[in-house]
């Protein structure tokens, strides 16, 4: 599974139900999913790649169906356990959820590659498209906020996003090298298009984009490299987005979800999906625009996004 | 918790319902209890104390009631997802037991030792006993067998005891120091009394008995020390006792029982206390004896054979 024909970088939740739409669309093995590593982290000595879990769950059918994340039909016996007696239970950590976690933090500590880990469990799930982690080193997002600087799960769990963040630093970044997997899968010869998913562009795509290399590899392809926007209007269909432009004095909006990727990563994007109520911003985005209903609540919907993305035209894109 | 009258040296759960009738019996911070750590082994990424566990939960009346070890109300929700991807299932994890494997796996990786991990366990658990490891350095019982040298649990758990046994090593043993709570619970002013649980002598005593100084130092109490026998006629009450002393070439029965410590350890032990149906064997033992109804189904049972443990009279035994 070297060949990719499509390459999608995603987060969680919201990205995972592209790559969803994405992996039933296409023939099996020319979808390759690059995922953020950054909100990985080490809870209760399990090592817990909640992006990577969630793409896997999604695409393997045994995701909790409301949740996004998470394990369908799970419980919660050693959490509650650990909680009776006073353990942390922050962190929803369910019992099938467990299996997966015991098994990559024995390997994890052994010095597998996160890599070669992710592929072993891809295949246990019958998962078709490739799920790559984006390093194999450890990068980890942190938020400097107005209570200080906190770990992205601290953040993103236990404070329910409240804080109000002033920089978010992606520590170890400059230090990780993408993985050869990445690597590979950037020079497949059928590679036709790269997709940004609908993720957080600061927690789960820029990330992936700060790790050395990345940026420029993702140009040298010459395939059309298309966002699809997170935001509807000024809201985010899911977590912090907007809330978090805000707070770092971005324009919330899908003009400003532009500007943040052309502003930092310069001729990297060609052209956008937004979503249909955005079509009277598509004038004030400097690439190729296309818009269909971008909120993605059905398989169907989930589809129908699939097909724009890798339908979408782009005229004057890079030959 | 450092000045004990009574020490029980234990193995799991044949010698826990003793641990369990005696914490019954005496005032609360009168017992501790040296728990035997030669099955201890990482499985899964996770440290696994399996005699420290059933002693803890039996004490704690979470115990699984007809197993005698592991949680009762248990479910196996990790197992089953974890067998259902092909991983190990044969040591029967269940989730609740996982939360306590987690939290000590952290601990232990992080450097703590064991005793202090135990006492933590014991205070969650509001246990008032302590419960002390034989050592805080690895010790590892393995068996030469008629199919290899085996691992502890690979021939008590996964192979059942089957395979025929030619030698037992205590891995570490040479090299381990006894635990400083255990030497200090010895030196305790106000012990009285030392028990060596109805556990199997091989396979759980012998390996406390294993670590350098230990003997020297229970002799040195000046206490009695009083050994409930693990058989009754030729049967063991659990597990491969029985069995074990015949393949090594002993005679299986009590009076086996007490040759195996009177060679082994000369002088250690005072007195025995054996099955009334084995009451014609006294006299082919060579120190005191007494007899009770010791198999312990119910907690009367448990409590009674406890009664007679703590009142045997050691005529003739060390001032």
């Amino acid at each position: 599974m070297s060949t990719p024909r499509v390459i999608l970088l995603c987060g969680g939740v919201g990205g995972a139900k592209l790559a969803l739409g994405l992996d039933r669309s296409l023939p099996s093995g020319d979808l390759a999913i690059v995922v953020n590593t950054g909100d990985d982290f080490d809870h209760l000595g399990l090592r817990i790649c909640p992006d990577l879990d969630t793409v896997l769950y999604t695409l393997a059918g045994v995701v909790h169906p409301e949740q996004g994340w998470g394990r369908a039909d799970e419980t919660f016996a050693m959490l509650d356990e650990l909680a009776r007696r006073g353990g942390p239970d922050w962190f929803r950590l369910g019992d099938r959820d467990l299996a997966l976690h015991l098994q990559r933090s024995l390997r994890w500590r052994r010095g597998d590659r996160l890599t070669e880990i992710t592929a072993d469990l891809v295949s246990q799930f019958g998962v078709h498209s490739a799920i790559l982690p984006m390093t194999d080193d450890i990068v980890a997002t942190r938020l400097d906020t107005a209570e200080g600087t906190l770990d992205f799960q601290d953040y993103f769990v236990r404070r329910r996003c409240a804080p109000v963040v002033r920089e978010i630093h992606y520590d170890g970044a400059t230090a990780a090298s993408m993985s050869p997997a990445f690597l590979r899968a950037l020079s497949s010869p059928r590679l036709e298009r790269i997709v940004i998913a609908p993720s957080n562009p600061l927690l789960s795509i820029a990330p992936i984009l700060s790790i050395p290399g990345v940026s420029d590899q993702l140009r040298k392809t010459g395939v059309p490299i298309v966002a699809v926007a997170p935001l509807i209007g000024d809201r985010a269909v899911k977590g912090p987005t907007a809330k978090l432009m805000q707070e770092l004095g971005m324009r919330a909006g899908v003009v400003g979800v532009y500007d943040f990727y052309a502003e930092r990563y310069p001729a990297l994007i060609d052209a956008m999906l937004i979503d249909r109520s955005d079509g009277h911003e598509a004038t004030a985005i400097g690439c190729v625009v296309a818009s269909t209903d971008t909120l993605m609540q059905t398989m169907d919907d989930r589809l129908r996004v699939a097909q724009s993305v890798l339908e979408l035209s782009v005229k004057g894109g890079r030959p």
